[in-house]
């Protein structure tokens, strides 16, 4: 069987370690997978605009001037991804997070959500689109694991 | 020049009536407009699900169930739409609006946002992706009242 | 709200009266629906390419002839359908009703199935890609109903 | 003239030796193909999602959940693949493999289907979209031999 | 069942009286059809752009500007035909018959072929791609009845 | 044949009558076209933005709003477009006639340009990727009418 | 500037060393080029279907049955290039060559036909879709060349 | 994260350093980039129609006939392509950057706009469409640094 190298997008919050918990669980499962993420420093994120292109005086078009930036990055690779990986966490809104998922599901891209109990009727129709809902990062690693090597924990 | 009719979808919030006001000003300029929507009865759509194809034990299941069934209606009317108005509430989190925003921006359909300042920042990612941010119902009929007719207020 | 007519494509068995059941409930309920379907007289079906091209010696090409023919009409309606729903009996292996929905689902149309739930093992990754999986056709028209109305039973 | 890759999806049938025959005999020819395949370890795949999502309670929930995981394997490998082979045995009704067969068929990716000749008429739309039908994995073998090399046995 | 209307684009040869035949048995079956074709006045064709746009001096050119103009009518309509009837006649190439059909391939818009037995074999890769080949225009109308109605002669 | 009505948008300079030239001759010869155009009223086009959404201090951020609003119209009607006509006059540099041009190109949507011969060497790449380049509104009309009926002058 | 490898297929005519020819001054010139081609043994290529999977009793069913084993390699191939050179030479109808070069215009993959002036009248609508008509392999070369690298001969 | 090697398209202006710029920043950055551009040489460019396929007396045809091999490199690239940066310079009307522009729009591709101020009102439809307006080559060395690194100036 072929050894493909499979693309992951890891979309979403940028304030916890999940997407370390789950590039050492893939490195620990040695599956083929390269992973790629929004940037995930928070104050570069949203300098992304007016650090490279000048500042702006209205926050509303400085935070436009920045969202574009971003885009040319999560975009390209958001296309580029075999699956996506879209984690909510439990602080700030993270629309851009069910943005990506509806932008992943309208593209025929399978992903796999990751988030509490709490959220779960909140995220209905997030989750309903997605092909799996994860609870933790270890999860998530058995899921990508089993897709690629077809093992099981 | 065609007398056209326009498919407009409004996504996002059911607890204010900001489609109703959308409406009543559409009506009054006499714009060619056929307006769709998801379900907007708050415990109806809840019940999509488990009232159509049967009770279920778990919540997660019941979620899932009625999320499909409201996705039937939802994705084809979407795609039908010449333009989305995605509306961001103060309550609620209102994921799935987001998410039927990512899903307009793949499918190339221009959506218009509406929402407070206040969500400014956090929008931000789905506001760039928009061909517009209103702040009022009214700002939403004059965007589609210039769009359909030229005409500025 | 738009008056909008949806059209419904019914794939799958042909032995049962579950498309006229699904037809009554609507009409019933004055839902704006339009329906489809497969030629549903299965002797016709199986001449629909000797009966109009001509007479084949070998069996695997009257089927082969036939199918095509038959392609000409279902994929048509396939990919005008805004829904399709596909019926799976307890006769016959009814591998053209899996193939519909394989490619109702690359197409991104949602699709409905309808069968006993001693197929469930068997139709999992069919129902999996599905929206909604019913027993009856009547549960079929109740989805139907909210899709189209909102409505519960 | 290039010296390309070819990937090559084998769909459906999981309790027969006939991918290993087609791996072995494609190895003796010395053609450039890298093959991928749905989990074909029947407990393995029966498990994928109560293995590594957790255990659920309801019959149609657990085979739901496991159809999720799988997906995410069978719908990338089926979208990387330049050639889909799709196996009927003779047990089960395996629903999955036309589904497969109608999703390539809607995405243009050619597929040739493998099966004994009493499957025939029950297989006729699944064929005649197929751009051959083989009775045994060595006529496969020589299909995808032709197809590369241009060589007949 | 529905009163859909069926586009149908009579694509190739233009000298004898074979689009004539097949509409006036689809108008004798009472087929809900609409037909489209290429301008079938050869002269009218060849002087398609020096007509509208000017003489050109040079034969390539002459053509080159009239094929253009051509295009806009055929391409428009062959994109919103849901069938297309490619004819072959016993004059000329008509290599833009093949053209038309190998369009339609990658479109996914079912298409059949009608010709005499003496060209199948140079047109088995055109016959192929297509869901039907009949060797006269009473054959092309039993598909269309039989497609649109599910009558068989 | 089909009494199909042609969506043509007319894109491009601002002032002159050229449009007026085209639907007036249209309507001469009885052709059935529906027109489709950007705002053409030079100012409420500028003001498209400030003038529903609020006023921007930076010009360069008003512009960007006006551009967003004119943008959910021109797009729309350039994706519903059969035809596309592109015209480039003698005033400003019409970046966003080139720009439309390019859309449809990519799109696959048949169009036709209409501008001097002075522009020749300049627009030789759109009028490459064109159907046809037409010298006057009254080519312009030849041209439909002959791709419509199959009439030339 | 990037290091690209171009992929190009080479359709059409099989009965003179027009492929060589391209080969042989791609070669010369050190272009990164990859070429692909359909089977270019005519005997093996009519024998493609009954030498893989049977002999069959009908002309007919035999041609259909090699055109879709033939169909595997060059659909696969078309897809895979980058541009297509289509060749007509004198002999034979070649209305595969013609099919091949509809069928990547619709896929909007670029095309050059290779052909005698003899056949530009009949050839009129397949070279207006084309990119460029060339008269000898080493005007393909010269193509290829300019594309590649920019260098004139 | 993944070692991925972005492909970027430098459309547009070709009498100024503006590539070499980019190309140098992107050098001393350490970026992963390989650019990709139109053939830069004006008199070449002008005559890669007439050097390749012959001499025309039409000055019009000659345009023409190079705007096609052209347009072979240039789509070809651009659907290559990650990342499109389109310049428009002071001189000349620089319709086919435009037309760049609008092609990758459509295609989902994202782009950059990079040009003076004194065109921001004529360009505003094209900037709305782009991810990022830079003013300078060492802007679109920062945003390419951000979007492939995360790193800010």
């Amino acid at each position: 069987m072929a050894d493909r190298t499979w693309q992951v997008y890891l979309s979403g919050e940028i304030h916890s370690d999940w997407r370390e918990r789950i590039a050492a669980g893939v490195r620990e499962a040695g599956l083929p997978v390269e992973f790629s993420a929004p940037v995930t420093d928070h104050a570069a994120s949203d300098d992304a605009g007016a650090g490279t292109l000048g500042e702006q005086a209205e926050p509303f078009w400085r935070d436009h001037l920045g969202a574009g930036v971003n885009a040319i990055r999560t975009q390209t690779l958001i296309r580029a991804a075999d699956i996506v990986v879209v984690r909510f966490g439990d602080k700030y809104r993270q629309w851009n997070a069910a943005f990506d998922a509806g932008y992943a599901a309208a593209l025929g891209t399978p992903y796999v959500t990751l988030h509490d109990a709490e959220f779960d009727h909140a995220l209905k129709e997030v989750d309903r689109a997605a092909q799996a809902t994860a609870r933790t990062a270890e999860q998530v690693v058995a899921v990508l694991r089993y897709a690629i090597r077809g093992e099981l924990p």
